[in-house]
């Protein structure tokens, strides 16, 4: 009996609580709106957007999951949807615009384009022809859409779309046999994606909430299946109003590059980050007796290095151990890495991630966490 | 040619820049020494030690390695080593000791002390009889050692022991056959801990650097192998001089709970922590249609909540799902979990850590980091 009366109570003020927060949210922000059953995110800082929350759940995209089983090489994965976010924020502020997972382009039709150019698949995007000699171009595809408050409700207003163009085309000549495979050029790679980009503009147009505002086609170039980074944006294009062809694209000039670099790989140009890297990796490699793996990722625009991820790995760690090689790195890393870009540090090992650093643009100084456990 | 000159160039980059960097470090900190060739890690914040570096590398622990091996939960071990750094604190602090991995305990004393007394292992703690029916009690211990400067070296000022006493005794009745438990009652626990506390004392100070340094001794009670938190200490004694017998105990009231609490296990006896985590719960779970879990490991110290680690975990997430979760987390994090104790909210998924969020004792939001890959 009494532990039924306390079910009741945790129950009344779940309902409660419920309640509460529904409205809490919706008055916790300046910018939220809550138009029937529709609230936003929230926004915790002015570099990211607000997003769609309905009935109580987050409105997830109408394509979702298509991306990930396209992908060999899930690093293809996180880096085109962050990119593209990047890409949307130069034509959609994030102080005015909120971010809505794609809702036009529904999984059968990203099926559908996906694939290639066939009698019961007219609207492959893909060339027609033998999978042994005609290369698939695009690999995956993303929409992210963005809204503007019109009144009390929420209005489509903008929407970029990126296309992944493959550098490299894996096929097998027959099923379960070896996988062969055909690389790309350069100008294979942006010819196709130009042309894609044109016919997927035109097929969004017929859409109603689409004919008159703005759509951004961006162009990404995968990374092959076994690179330790995800590819690059090459290009994008912004369509106002209703053109339904692409008068004009602006190049990107992305590099996204693994240190250290692998004999026979290309570097960046200047190796001087590099050569910073590589210092601190000597360094912190003396640390410990069993320290297995320093890599990084580094990102590169216009020839100038914009950020890093430092990941380093390890068999084993003890509490104690963690905590004296954090406060280490910190040191190490202001001393050794590039300063003026943003840079994190990563430390894991087996049983998962260990501790972080971080230290954003202008900062100084590298922030940490140790990751504890009771 | 130029590739050569280039490499020696690097090279040489290098040795001048572990020169500097050794040098560098020890002057970076007020308190960093530097004696024949030890350093300081440095010190980032005063909530932990600097520790020594010897001739460019971790003086790691002279047992390392054994307690990964005797633990079948591996959350006793980071909570049995984070747990005992806290205890430590209390009698070294951070400002004036400097923290060295235990030098003194061997891998070949450890293994020993660990065994059973036998009449090959004389020095075994847990009790001689058969593995079916006399349980092991001592299953894991470590050793801190807290040094402070003289003059222009570092002394051994302090240590603290570590004994991790099992709450269950696992065993077999024969090689390869089931394993059967054995439950040991708190009474037991405590009065074996304290036992072999004793035991060890007595034998540190046969060492002659150990004769005269205060020793402080703290009991942990394993948790069992499937507990999704680890154990808690229970008692810990300062041992000054050159005393070799335990002559007061201080209780330690510590509790460890996992959240939910599971049905028939008992959960705090105050139930308002569990409420609030379960309103966070049921909020977030409608987010997303496929969060698969969220726990919360809780600590207690004489009845009040001293901290929360929160583990969110997922099938999948695009990159801009996990921006949109994590600024929903943030929002509703700060309305529904308890207040004045810290918080760690980690968000992964089956490719490892996505973001996480934290938010320290006295901070009034919780900041996050969401983990990019270019």
């Amino acid at each position: 009996m009494k532990r039924f009366s306390v079910i009741i109570a945790a129950l009344a003020s779940v309902i409660l609580l419920a309640a509460c927060g529904s409205s809490n949210s919706s008055t916790s922000s300046s910018k939220s709106s809550k138009t029937n059953d529709t609230q936003l995110t929230g926004q915790s800082d002015g570099s990211y957007y607000q997003s769609v929350i309905k009935n109580g759940h987050y409105l997830t995209s109408k394509s979702r999951g298509v991306n990930v089983q396209q992908n060999g090489n899930q690093l293809n994965l996180k880096s085109f949807e962050a990119g593209l976010m990047n890409i949307s924020k130069k034509q959609f502020s994030t102080g005015k615009y909120v971010f809505q997972e794609g809702q036009y382009v529904s999984t059968d039709t990203a099926e559908n384009w996906l694939g290639r150019k066939t009698k019961s698949n007219p609207e492959g995007l893909n060339p027609a022809g033998k999978n042994t000699k005609v290369p698939l171009y695009l690999q995956q595809m993303d929409e992210q859409d963005f809204l503007t408050q019109d009144g009390n409700s929420l209005k489509m207003s903008g929407m970029t779309i990126g296309l992944g163009i493959n550098s490299v085309y894996y096929y097998q000549k027959q099923a379960y046999g070896a996988t062969y495979q055909m690389n790309l050029s350069d100008a294979e790679i942006k010819a196709q994606g130009k042309k894609m980009a044109n016919e997927v503009l035109a097929r969004l147009r017929k859409t109603k909430a689409l004919k008159n505002i703005p759509i951004v086609i961006a162009l990404y170039k995968q990374a092959p299946d076994d690179s330790l980074v995800g590819g690059n944006f090459f290009a994008y294009s912004v369509n106002n109003g209703s053109s339904t062809s692409v008068s004009n694209w602006t190049a990107v000039n992305e590099k996204n590059y693994v240190f250290p670099v692998a004999s026979g790989q290309k570097g960046p140009s200047n190796n001087s980050d590099e050569n910073d890297f590589s210092n601190f990796k000597t360094q912190i490699q003396n640390f410990f007796p069993n320290l297995s793996g320093v890599t990084a990722q580094a990102q590169y625009m216009n020839g100038s290095l914009t950020g890093m991820n430092v990941n380093i790995t390890t068999q084993f760690y003890s509490q104690t151990e963690i905590i004296s090689f954090t406060q280490y790195l910190q040191s190490t890393a202001s001393k050794y890495l590039p300063t003026g870009v943003p840079i994190d540090i990563t430390v894991s090992s087996t049983t998962g991630v260990q501790s972080f650093l971080s230290r954003s643009t202008n900062a100084k100084n590298f922030t940490f966490h140790i990751f504890n456990s009771y």
